[in-house]
C-alpha cells in the first residue's frame, strides 16, 4: 500500500491523496458504499463499476456467519465469489457483534457472542479475525476492537481501550505469524467520549505502526457537537502521512465535518439504506419520494444531478414504484444516491485541489440546508 | 400495424412472421414480459434494452387503480411514464377484475368491482377500457372480456361467451368514435372447455375483422392435454394472416406447444415470478438456487447462457444472495430467465426460418426434462 498526500487546504485540515491498493489506485477523500453481505444492497457489480467505485466495505461479521469461510474459500476469495474487480475493506465484526449479536461476553482473550441468525455460538479473537480476513482477501482490514456506546462511564471506556490496545497489538503479532498476506491491516482508536482516553488510545495504536489509522467509536449516536469536538481532538493526534478512516459517516454534513478535519476515508449505509425507503438525495436536501406532493412531479429528483436514473426516469414514476412496492424502486433510488455521494465527495477533492474547500463547504451546506424534510 | 408472415414450418403449423407496431418492428415468434405496474418486476428499462425486447405487456387493471389514469396522462402517456420506447401491449383489465377484484359483478352494461388495494367501487365497461387503454397509449390494446375458469357448466360457458362478444362489438364501435389511435384493439375469443362454444366465439370475434386475435381462457389450470387440445381447436378456426396472441403462456413446454399451433404473441409472469422465488432456468431444466447443493457450486447458473450474469456470477453466489434476503438475488435471476426465454424463443424462430422447427422442439425438451426438479 502506498499513501501520497497530493493536495492540502490552507483554511482547514482536508488534503488530498492517492491511496495505491492492490486492486488499483483510489483518490481520497472516498466515500466507500457498504457491501454488508458481498453486494451493496439493490445494485449489481456492474452498477458499481458504471458509477466508478474503486473501493467498497463489506462485513466481516456477517460474511463469516453466511455463506461462512469455506464458501468463500473455496470460491478464491470475496473478490472471486462477488466478481468485484476493485478493492475491498473488511470490518473487524467488533461493531456487528456489539449491536447484532445477542449473548456476547468479551474477555480478553477475545469475544464470544452467538449468531444473530441461527443463534450457534462462535468466539473471535483477534487473531481469528485477522485469519478471517486474510481469507477474505480484503485489500484493507482492522483489527478486533471493542465498541462502545456514548455516555457509559470512565471506567468501562478504560477497559475496552486496553482490550481494544492488547487486542492490536496481538493482531499485529499475529499478522507476522500468518505471513505476507495482500492486504494492509489498520488499527483503530477508541477512547470513547473522554480526550484523555481519546489521547492515550492514539499513544498505543500509534506505537504499533499501522499502515493507516482508524477512528471508531464516533458517530454511534452523540450529538454532532461533540461528535465534531471529538473528532477534531482524536484527528488532531493522528500522522499526516498515513490514511485515516472514519468508520460510519455518510451524510453531506458529517462529511464535510470528516474532510475538514483530515479525514481520508468514510463508509456508511445511509445512502443505500434510506434510499430503499424511499428518501433522494438532491442539492436542495433529502426527499422522501414517497410523498403525494411527487405524484405528478415530471422531473428528476434532481435537475443538477448527472445520474442515468436522473436522466431517465422522474418523481412521479419512482413515487409510483414505491407506492406499488416495486424493485425497481429501491435499485433506481439506491443508484442515485451512490452516485449524488460520489460526486459530492469527487467535487470535495477538487475544491481542495483547487484552493476552494471552504467556499465549496459553504456554498453546498448553504443550498442542502434548504431541505424542507429532516430524514434523519 | 403490418403483419407478415415470412415462413412456415411444413410439419407443424408453426410460423415465423415480422409484426410492425407503432414503437418498432417486432419478428414472431416472441415472449412478452409481464410489467404488471409500468415495470418488469426486478429488471430496469436499461436491463430490458439491452437484452433486446422490444415489446412488453403490461396491466390496465393495475395502472387504472395506481397511479391511475390522471398521472399517466400527465406524464404523455405510459411509454413516457415509464421512459420505454419500445412497444406495449396492455390487457384489457378483465382477467385481473375476475381473479384479484373483490364483490364483482357482470352485468351486459359492464363489470363492477372494488379495488384490491383500497375497496374503492370502479365499473369497466367496453367503452371505458379502450379509452383507458387509449391514454395509456398502448400499441396493442385488448377488448374487454369475460373469463371464466375450467368445469364451469355450459350455460355459464354460453352467457359469458354472449358478454364477450357483445363488448367486443361495443368496442370496436367505440374505437370509431374515438377517433384514430395509434394502437391496435385485438378481439378475444372465449368459450371456455367447449368446442361448440368455441367455434361460435370465433366466428362472432371473426366477423368485426379485428386486425389481431387473443385466445383467451386457456392456460387457466386445466391439464396440459386440455390446454392443447382446445388451443389447437381454437387456433385452427383463425385466419392465417392475422397476428394470434396466447394470452398467459410462459413455460418452454407451453411455449413450444403454442408456437406450433401458429401463435405468434405470447405472455406469462411465470420467468419473473419463480426468479423471484430463486428458480433459474437451464438447458437441463430448471433449478432453484435456493438449495444446499449449490452451496459450492462456483459454475454460472447454465454453461451454455449467454447472458450477463452467467458470464459473472456463480449459483453459489446466488444461492448466498437468495439466502440473505438480497435484492441482487431477485434482480439477476429474472435478467437470467428473462434472457433464457428470449433465446429460446429467438432460436425457435430460427428453427421455423431453417425448416428444422420439430427437430429443435424435439432435441431441446429431451434435453430440458432431464430437470431432477419440478418447480411448477
Amino acid at each position: 500500500m502506498e499513501f501520497t498526500v497530493t493536495a492540502t487546504d490552507s483554511s482547514s485540515k482536508a488534503r488530498a491523496a492517492t491511496l495505491v491498493l492492490p486492486h488499483g489506485s483510489v483518490e481520497t477523500p472516498r466515500f466507500m458504499p457498504v457491501g454488508t453481505n458481498g453486494t451493496v444492497k439493490a445494485v449489481s457489480q456492474e452498477t458499481l463499476e458504471r458509477l466508478g467505485f474503486r473501493l467498497i466495505l463489506s462485513n466481516t461479521y456477517h460474511l463469516y456467519l453466511r455463506p461462512g469461510l469455506e464458501v468463500i474459500r473455496q470460491a478464491g476469495g470475496l473478490h472471486h465469489f462477488m466478481d468485484w474487480s476493485g478493492n475491498i475493506l473488511t470490518d473487524s465484526g467488533g461493531y456487528q457483534v456489539f449491536s447484532l449479536a445477542p449473548l456476547r461476553s468479551v474477555k480478553r482473550e477475545g469475544v464470544r457472542f452467538r449468531s444473530h441468525i441461527d443463534g450457534s455460538a462462535h468466539e473471535f479473537t483477534p487473531e481469528k479475525v485477522v485469519e478471517i480476513q486474510a481469507t477474505l482477501g480484503s485489500d484493507i482490514m482492522m483489527t478486533l476492537d471493542v465498541c462502545t456506546p456514548p455516555n457509559i462511564e470512565w471506567g468501562k471506556a478504560l477497559e475496552a481501550l486496553e482490550i481494544t490496545t492488547h487486542w492490536a497489538r496481538r493482531s499485529v503479532e499475529h499478522l507476522d505469524r500468518v505471513g505476507p498476506v495482500n492486504g494492509s491491516l489498520f488499527g483503530i482508536i477508541q477512547g470513547n467520549f473522554y480526550k484523555e482516553l481519546r489521547q492515550r488510545s492514539a499513544e498505543e495504536i500509534l506505537a504499533l505502526d499501522f499502515p493507516g489509522i482508524a477512528i471508531g467509536g464516533l458517530s454511534v449516536g452523540e450529538p454532532k457537537e461533540t461528535f465534531e469536538e471529538y473528532l477534531s481532538f482524536t484527528a488532531g493526534l493522528l500522522p499526516k502521512n498515513k490514511p485515516r478512516y472514519l468508520m460510519g459517516v455518510g451524510t453531506p454534513e458529517y462529511i464535510f465535518a470528516a474532510v475538514e478535519n483530515g479525514i481520508d476515508l468514510f463508509d456508511c449505509v445511509f445512502p443505500t439504506r434510506v434510499a430503499r425507503n424511499g428518501a433522494a438525495f438532491t442539492r436542495r436536501g433529502t426527499i422522501s419520494l414517497k410523498k403525494i406532493e411527487h405524484a405528478q412531479s415530471f422531473g428528476p429528483i434532481d435537475e443538477t444531478c448527472g445520474c442515468a436514473v436522473c436522466a431517465r426516469y422522474t418523481r412521479a414514476y419512482l413515487r409510483h414504484l414505491f407506492k406499488a412496492k416495486e424493485i425497481l424502486a429501491p435499485m433506481l433510488t439506491t443508484e442515485h444516491n451512490l452516485y449524488f455521494m460520489d460526486r459530492l465527495v469527487n467535487d470535495i477533492g477538487l475544491s481542495i485541489r483547487e484552493g476552494s474547500f471552504v467556499e465549496f463547504k459553504r456554498e453546498f451546506l448553504m443550498e442542502y440546508s434548504h431541505t424542507k424534510e429532516t430524514i434523519l
